[in-house]
């Protein structure tokens, strides 16, 4: 363990998609003050349903950052009941992606205030205030950057694929339409004025990669490849959550830290100084290395408070 | 009381509003098979909210004519439940214009069918063929027509006037923009085609000027004058429900079946050749009938079963 003045000072950037982020982040603002925490998040994700204007990652983020998050379904509010999503379904709706009651007067909320000119990030700034949540959420483009897919069974949107569809489809294609968005106001600023960068434990392929895209987000990113630590979100050769593992390997990479800072290399060359990879994959390291990167080692699995802590610790140290 | 021989045959066309109009089919509906009837049904006043579409006339006239309406609130669903709007109200939403969580699915379910392409028209049949409503609802149009008001506190949408200000403001001008808009597929044809157009007591200012103002509906209607039969709204000096005698008085006209005749001969022209007037105001007839209209005295409040059974009767006449 590490004491407290070891730990780097100032502002840290997170780059964040949904649950991996947001355990790290609920993680690092026990460590630090939750004021000087950035997390730049993916809306690669959002969707319009219904007429409404949908992020879940920043909704992940929101909602775990406010201890509101649904532990037991692990996506959600606290509380939660399904009166309107019941009667959609009773009309014969789209009723495959699921919006509680309480989740959808954020959606309402959020689409209102965008129909009234107001920006995601404005909006997400307002959310926060309600909630009391005192991390810096920032979305990484207040325009749409839309992730979707070219699978076995046809094009499919980012929901249809990971939702409706399970993430069980093979995918062949990866689509990131608005790519060339411009950052929001604050997050190539951020980037640059943070003392340390980190690449959260989230999908590098469908999470991290259309963060990234944004233009002079992988550029900004990359001037600071000494200060930037990534955390593989590849544990014992399976993804923690989601498809991360599958993707790996339907693009041609081995589906474990390696393959995912190969990834990373690969796509968008040399930005990431240090990964950080769970005493599981400890052989690792030599192959890592090898990479030209800096490797640090610990446990990275956040099920359990004091996990989430020792990893927030060495992403600090 | 009529005997059934004595009763129009073929179909009856309502011009609808509201509430008043919805209890009008419901009780026309008891007398003749409620697919003859059709309802051609004002869009003026509906709003997007929240990214929602919502269309208040249709939705009062489907729940009603479902017997899915709330007779408690006078609006709404019966058996509503207020989670999501109680959420919205917590994050500082707008929350003025109420949104029960069945009606919700309603809205969501428009709204999303709408992004897919389908049209009002199309999504209103859906919602009928689901609740099993046999009479057909035609919205006017399938385009825009908005409602909106100047104001002695300024400009006010419809429902900015109507809900969130309880129509409790005086009115300077009543705006309708898109009243060039093209009717809906079959608004033209069952003008033209029904044995009887009905004026519903619904507000002649606000909810039957915005629906006879799109394109070639009037002048369809005043092709009929002598086929074509209205309902007073105005009962013994007051409006049944809502602003209609108020507005009357703004615009300088009597409060009484008398001023909305004339309000309507001034705004449209001769298309109406037959009042409906409640016995209350029998005192009326000659000064209505130097209007040139033949004018049938009955009860015309519909709060009881007996009661718009009567007046129903009296439409079919």
């Amino acid at each position: 363990m590490l004491s407290k003045a070891s730990k780097v000072s100032g502002v840290i950037c997170v780059l964040s998609g949904g649950v991996g982020a947001a355990r790290l982040l609920r993680a690092l603002s026990g460590e630090v003050a939750p004021s000087t925490l950035t997390a730049i998040v993916n809306v690669g994700d959002d969707l319009v349903l219904h007429g409404l204007t949908i992020c879940p990652d920043l909704d992940t983020i929101t909602y775990t950052l406010a201890g509101l998050n649904n532990e037991t379904l692990g996506w959600g509010l606290e509380g939660e009941t399904w009166r309107v999503m019941a009667e959609l379904r009773e009309l014969g709706g789209e009723a495959w992606f699921g919006l509680g009651d309480r989740d959808l007067a954020t959606h309402l909320y959020r689409s209102q205030r965008l129909s009234e000119g107001a920006t995601k990030a404005e909006v997400t700034r307002e959310l926060c205030a309600r909630w009391g949540v005192a991390v810096q959420l920032l979305p990484v483009s207040n325009e749409p950057v839309t992730t979707s897919f070219t699978t076995e069974i046809g094009p499919l949107s980012f929901q249809e694929y990971f939702v409706k569809h399970h993430h069980g489809v093979k995918v062949d294609e990866i689509h990131v339409s608005g790519a060339d968005a411009s950052p929001a106001p604050g997050v190539l600023e951020a980037l640059r004025d943070s003392s340390r960068i980190v690449l959260a434990p989230s999908n590098p392929l469908i999470s991290l990669a259309p963060l990234l895209r944004v233009r002079g987000v992988a550029a900004a990113v990359a001037q600071r490849r000494d200060d930037v630590i990534a955390v593989s979100p590849i544990v014992a050769g399976a993804a923690i959550k989601g498809p991360a593992d599958r993707l790996l390997q339907e693009f041609g990479y081995d589906v474990s830290c390696v393959g995912v800072a190969q990834y990373v290399l690969d796509t968008f060359g040399d930005m990431v100084g240090t990964w950080i990879i769970d005493e599981a994959d400890a052989a690792h390291v030599p192959a890592l290395e090898a990479l030209g990167v800096a490797v640090r080692v610990t446990t990275t699995m956040m099920n359990e408070p004091l996990r989430a802590q020792a990893l927030a610790r060495e992403v600090l140290a």
